[in-house]
């Protein structure tokens, strides 16, 4: 038998995928066909996925056993009422190795103060400014999934206190976990570097408003390589005008790519990076894909799968 | 019976010192006298010392069970030939602690490319460069002794393939740990990021020639937070122009302060950071100076205890 898929993803992706996934199928043995146009809708058996992908009716694909998403962000589809099919986040070990890396070192260029060295030419007395330890500088993600997970674990290991929120409550060694709305008020106010790690949902949306800005410790650094709506922009510009937030990282944002004038490029204290922290890796998120397509052929449950109530 | 404690050592060490040396010493119930100026140098028990003290002749102090260096080099007194008692280097953790944090940091500056970021004001799509994972970014640290096998684990943790070099075999979890002439050679053709960790003695001098330097990738990052000397300077610099060095990140020189005129500082491939990747940190290092006393004081042998003949 033959398992038929359709790729159905935006940009340059079938280019970057088509070699890694077919790979990874043959690796395990599945006879398949794979396409970005795989025939007629009811003969497909599973759709590899992003949301710039262009198709958004899923009604067609009435044999389609998963929808498989190549991105851990799901919020753009998930609302989607033709897609009925099983929904598979992406939980990429080489993208959630990324984002580590990609958090761990925009943490310790605020911790070590790393910009002063960055470009002096000169000076020596007047740079000698010694970083507390690490074990001193209270840090906060909020998000304990996968990803909040990981990123927190990297961190405890260099030595940061670590308190964790997330909606529900969740328990992770060495981290001071905390869960609901008194949690987020504490959980914020220790915080001197702020990691948002959250989903996109209905709740998340605005969550770091005017007020929340105002619980962290002042001076603190804010730095998001979740989802841009999670920060209420104007708020957080204004708390950056008034020094109650020290510098902002972002990664990620309402609209993408950042307009060039957008009021992020040009503000002194933030540091604007292209949506790279958690970028999929080909490699090891075919491996996941092509995992998930043997689970639902043998019967098993599916990896990652969408909570639809949830929105992740 | 009073444990006499001369504290030796220049700058403004004692004002920093004082109080948490006394509070150590109380803690573990040491009737002690403390102070810069002892009394007659052969009534003095113990000497904590930096080698930036006046104190060079230790003849006089002929009943002084030990000196207790501040500092984890010891390059500037161990020759002396007057120092016959037991010398021994600071192993501090927040030392360690401190050095894993700034490595880590400037290391993850080099792999994520950090510095495209700072003060971008535009140009997102210019800016989408996605870095290899850490576990495809070869690194090796030259030097295995407490700050090497602490910066080795961390750098592990976060996933880099390490190569540790040493000038006896040693064996580390997850390094591959190589030594010797043959070592060398083999240890730093694998570098795409090079550390530097090594204790400064006659056979380290100059370890990094130019030949040695030419054995790195090409477009290699240096990183220096051991000794100066460890380095052929004007190799580096000739290395960095020719681009066979892509970019040095340097805490230690052979005159420090690094003179304003030097031309590390003006060099746009050349970070300098000025000394303070390796800073004691009094509350700890207080904590291991009072364990030698009482070690001393009840016939133990001394924690990291310098080997005469080594240098270190």
């Amino acid at each position: 038998m033959t398992i038929n898929i359709l790729f159905s993803a935006g940009g340059d992706k079938w280019a970057t995928y088509e070699a890694p996934l077919r790979a990874a199928l043959t690796s395990k043995g599945l006879n398949h066909t794979l396409a970005p146009d795989a025939g007629p809708p009811e003969r497909v058996d599973y759709i590899v996925y992003a949301p710039d992908s262009t198709l958004q009716d899923f009604a067609p694909y009435r044999n389609c056993k998963a929808v498989l998403n190549l991105w851990a962000g799901v919020e753009e589809i998930v609302g989607n009422p033709t897609l009925t099919q099983p929904l598979t986040r992406m939980v990429d070990t080489g993208l959630t190795h990324g984002m580590v890396e990609w958090v761990t070192g925009h943490v310790l260029r605020h911790h070590l103060g790393l910009d002063r060295y960055v470009g002096a030419t000169g000076g020596w007395h007047d740079l000698r400014v010694v970083p507390p330890l690490a074990k001193d500088r209270p840090l906060t993600i909020l998000g304990l999934g996968a990803l909040g997970a990981a990123v927190a674990e990297a961190l405890v290991g260099l030595g940061f206190p670590i308190t964790g929120w997330s909606r529900s409550p969740k328990t992770l060694n060495n981290v001071r976990c905390l869960a609901g709305d008194d949690g987020l008020r504490e959980a914020l106010s220790t915080a001197e570097i702020l990691v948002l790690l959250l989903p996109e949902t209905p709740d998340t949306t605005n969550l770091l408003n005017a007020e929340r800005l105002s619980w962290l410790r002042p001076g603190a650094v804010v730095i998001n390589p979740g989802r841009g709506p999670l920060i209420d922009d104007e708020a957080l510009l204004a708390a950056l005008d008034e020094g109650q937030v020290g510098h902002a990282t972002l990664d990620v944002f309402r609209v993408e790519p950042l307009p060039d004038d957008h009021a992020f490029w040009s503000h002194p204290r933030v540091t604007v990076t292209p949506h790279i922290a958690s970028e999929t890796r080909p490699g090891t998120a075919c491996d996941i894909i092509v995992e998930n397509i043997l689970r639902s052929e043998n019967g098993q449950p599916l990896l990652h799968l969408v909570d639809r109530s949830a929105g992740y």
